[in-house]
C-alpha cells in the first residue's frame, strides 16, 4: 500500500470539526443543539444575490477568465472605491473563496521554510494553508485582557528573522472579533516598510464593525502599494459561504502577474458565483444597516450574558460574529465535548469551539472558547441559560 | 519591494493564453478567428443541470461539509455505480472542479522532491500543480505515429526509482485524444501493484469514446483498491467548465482522510455546483447520443480534412475531442502565432495550441499542434480551409 505524504500527515484536521461526531451523537439522542461554534450566518442571503442565480440565462456553463470576468472586476472595482481603496479592475484577481485567495498569496510571496508572523489566536485554517504551503507560521500573542489588541511592534520585531516574509492579519479578527485602530494599522504600516514585508490583510468581515466604529484597511494607508496584499470573500459580507467566491487585491503588479500564474494552473473561478457577485454589489443599504442592527443586539445579548456570569469575562469586541471568552473551566476541549457528551439542560446543549485550536502556542487559551453569534437572539439567550447551568454543573469547574 | 517566492518565478504560465494577446491583437485588426485552441466545448449544458440553478430556493447561501453534500455523494455513486465502478458515498470527495481534485491529491500522495511518471504530451496544467506542490513530473514519451499509445512498460520502469510515487493517467487523453486500451490498462495495474505506487486516474472526457469503443478505468481492475485515485469533474461530461465541480474517489481510507484534511482546510466546495450536478447526474441519455454523434462527426471532419492536406499527419482518437496533428513547418509556436499576426484568408483565421506547451521534454513537438474540436462542423470546415491556405503561405514550410 502507497504511502501518505508527509504533508498529509502533518496536515491539521479542523479543530471546528473535532467535536462534529460528538454533535451527531448528541442529536441522535434527541438533543437540541445550538450552534455557536461556526462561522455560518443564519441571516438571508441578500435577494439581489439570490435572484442572479436564479436568472441566468446562458446556454453554455463555460470557464470564465482565470482572473475573472471583466463584467465582475469592473463591478467590484464600484465597491471597493466606495471605501477608497482608489484600486482598477487588474488589481483584483478573482478566486474560489477566500481560502484559495490565501493559498494562492502565499504561495506567490512565501518560500518553504519562510515566515509568516500571525497574531494568535488566529483562524485555525491558516495552519492548514501554511502547512500545505510549506510555510512556517510564527504566532505572537495577543491577550484577553485587553481584549485581544495589537501585541506592540516591539512583540513582532523580536521574532522578525531574515526568514521573514509577511505579517497577516484578519480584520475584524476572527475568532477574537477585535478591530484594528487607526493607530495599530499604522504601526503594522511603519514596520512593514521598515523591514519590507507584505502585509496580508484578511477583510472578509469588513462590514461588520459596531459602534459607528471605522474600518482601517492597509489600502487606506500611503507607501504600501508593493506591500499589501487583501484578502477578500463574499462569504460574510452576503452571507453566501456556499458561493466559493473571494479575491485577492493588489497593487503589486509583479505580485498580480505571479498569483495569475497559479489562477490559471487551476483555469477558472465559477462562472455563476460571479454573476452572482456582480449582483450582490448592488445590494441596498438597508440590508447592511438591518444585518449591523442585528449583529449588534446579538453581541451585546451574548457578551452581557457571558460577563454575567460567575468567573467569566468576554471582551465586547468591535466587529465580526465572534468572541472569544474565559470561562471558570480546566479544559476548553473537554468542557466542549463533555457539554455535547454528557450535559443537556432541558434537553438542550450549546456546541462551542474551544479556543486552543485557534492558538498555535501550545498550552493557551485552555479556558477559552469562541462563540460564533450566528442565532437569533431568542436561541441566543436559551443557548446562554444552557451555558450557565453547564458551567455549574461541569466536574472540572475551576470554582468553588 | 519584497519579492516574489521562488515558486511564484518557477510556476509556469499557461502555455495556452501565451498567444492570446496575439488573438486580442487580431481581432482588433477585424479579424474572425476560429478557436481549436482550448477545450471549452460550444455544446450547451444540459437542461436538468440550468434549470437546477435556476430554480435554487435556499435564503442563505450556506458552506456545505468539506467533502460534499450527502445528497449529490449519494446520486454520484448511483452514477457511477452505472459504470461498474462499485462504490460508496464515503469513497467520493466533492472538489472546486477537477483542478482542485488533481492538487489535493498530488499533496496527500507525494513529498516533495518525490515522482510522478506521465505520459507525455500530457495535459499543460500538470505542470502548474506539480510546482505548486514541489513534486518533480517524470515524462516518458508517447508517439503520434502509433497515436499516441501508452508506452511499454519497460519504458515506465526505466524511470521508476525510490523517488517514484506515482503514475498518472487522462484517459481519453488530452491533448491527443488516445483511449487505453484494456490491455494497456492491465499492464498498469500490474506496473503500480508491482512497484507499490498510486495510480491517478484524469477521467474528465470520460464520456468521449467513439466508434463504439469501451472506456476502462482502473476503478474496472482488480486488487487496485489502495492504488487508484480518480479525478474527476463535470466540466466536459455536461459542457459546465465554469461549475467547477469535481471529485476524487478512492477506496483507500487513509487517502481519503488525509485528503479530506486539506479539503476541510478550504471549507467547503459550492453549494449551487453541488445542486446542478446532483441534476446533471438525470441528463438523458438522448442527451450524450447526441454529443457522442456530434463529435464522432467534428472529428471525422477534422481527422479527414487534416490527412488530405499535403504533408500533415493526424491520427484517429478514439476519445475526448481533441487531436495532435504533424504539420510540415519549423516551429509551432512561430506558426500559431504567424497565423494570427500575420495571416487570414478571407479576413477569417485559426487558432490553435502549439504542442510544446504539452511536451515537459525539450524541443520535442515542434512540429505538432493541438486542435480542439469545439466548434461545429461548418465552422470546422471553413478552418480547414485556412490551415490548409496558411500552410502554403507559411513562410516556415519545411516541404518544397
Amino acid at each position: 500500500m502507497p504511502t501518505i505524504s508527509n504533508k498529509g500527515t502533518a496536515m491539521p484536521a479542523s479543530p471546528i470539526r473535532k467535536l462534529t461526531p460528538f454533535a451527531d451523537a448528541a442529536k441522535k439522542e434527541g438533543k437540541k443543539i445550538y450552534h455557536l461554534n461556526i462561522g455560518q450566518p443564519d441571516i438571508e442571503t441578500p435577494e439581489v444575490m439570490l435572484n442572479a442565480l436564479k436568472n441566468i440565462d446562458f446556454k453554455v456553463w463555460a470557464y470564465t477568465p482565470s482572473e475573472g470576468t471583466a463584467s465582475y472586476r469592473n463591478k467590484l472595482v464600484e465597491y471597493y472605491n466606495k471605501l477608497n481603496y482608489q484600486i482598477e479592475a487588474s488589481d483584483i484577481l478573482v478566486t474560489n473563496g477566500g481560502s484559495e485567495a490565501i493559498t494562492i498569496a502565499m504561495q506567490a510571496c512565501i518560500n518553504p521554510g519562510e515566515e509568516v508572523i500571525i497574531p494568535e489566536p488566529f483562524y485555525a485554517n491558516y495552519n492548514g494553508f501554511a502547512c500545505s504551503s510549506d510555510i512556517v507560521i510564527k504566532p505572537i500573542m495577543s491577550y484577553i485582557e485587553n481584549g485581544f489588541a495589537l501585541p506592540s511592534i516591539a512583540e513582532f520585531e523580536k521574532v522578525i528573522t531574515e526568514k521573514t516574509k509577511a505579517i497577516a492579519i484578519c480584520n475584524p479578527n476572527n475568532p477574537t472579533g477585535y478591530l484594528y485602530s487607526r493607530e495599530e494599522m499604522e504601526a503594522l504600516r511603519v514596520l512593514c516598510l521598515k523591514y519590507d514585508l507584505y502585509l496580508f490583510s484578511d477583510e472578509a468581515y469588513r462590514e461588520f464593525c459596531y459602534d459607528g466604529r471605522e474600518f482601517i484597511s492597509p489600502m487606506h494607508l500611503e507607501g504600501l502599494e508593493e506591500h499589501v496584499v487583501v484578502l477578500d470573500t463574499v462569504s460574510k459580507r452576503y452571507s453566501a459561504c456556499g458561493a466559493r467566491i473571494g479575491c485577492i487585491i493588489t497593487k503589486n503588479k509583479e505580485l498580480y502577474q505571479t498569483a495569475l500564474k497559479f489562477a490559471q494552473a487551476r483555469l477558472s473561478p465559477s462562472l455563476e458565483g460571479q454573476i452572482a457577485g456582480e449582483a450582490a454589489v448592488d445590494t441596498p443599504d438597508s440590508y447592511f444597516e438591518a444585518v449591523s442592527k442585528e449583529y449588534t443586539a446579538r453581541r451585546d445579548t451574548l457578551v452581557q450574558g457571558l460577563n454575567s456570569m460567575e468567573g467569566v469575562f468576554c471582551p465586547v469586541p468591535g466587529g465580526a460574529f465572534y468572541v472569544v471568552a474565559q470561562l471558570p473551566i480546566d479544559n476548553a476541549d473537554k468542557f466542549c465535548q463533555w457539554m455535547l457528551e454528557e450535559f443537556d439542560y432541558q434537553q438542550e446543549t450549546v456546541m462551542m469551539a474551544p479556543a486552543t485550536g485557534f492558538y498555535s502556542s501550545p498550552q493557551v487559551g485552555t479556558n477559552q472558547v469562541r462563540l460564533a453569534y450566528v442565532l437569533n437572539q431568542e436561541d441566543l439567550k436559551k443557548a446562554l441559560i444552557c451555558l450557565e447551568k453547564a458551567l455549574i454543573a461541569y466536574p472540572g469547574r475551576t470554582l468553588a
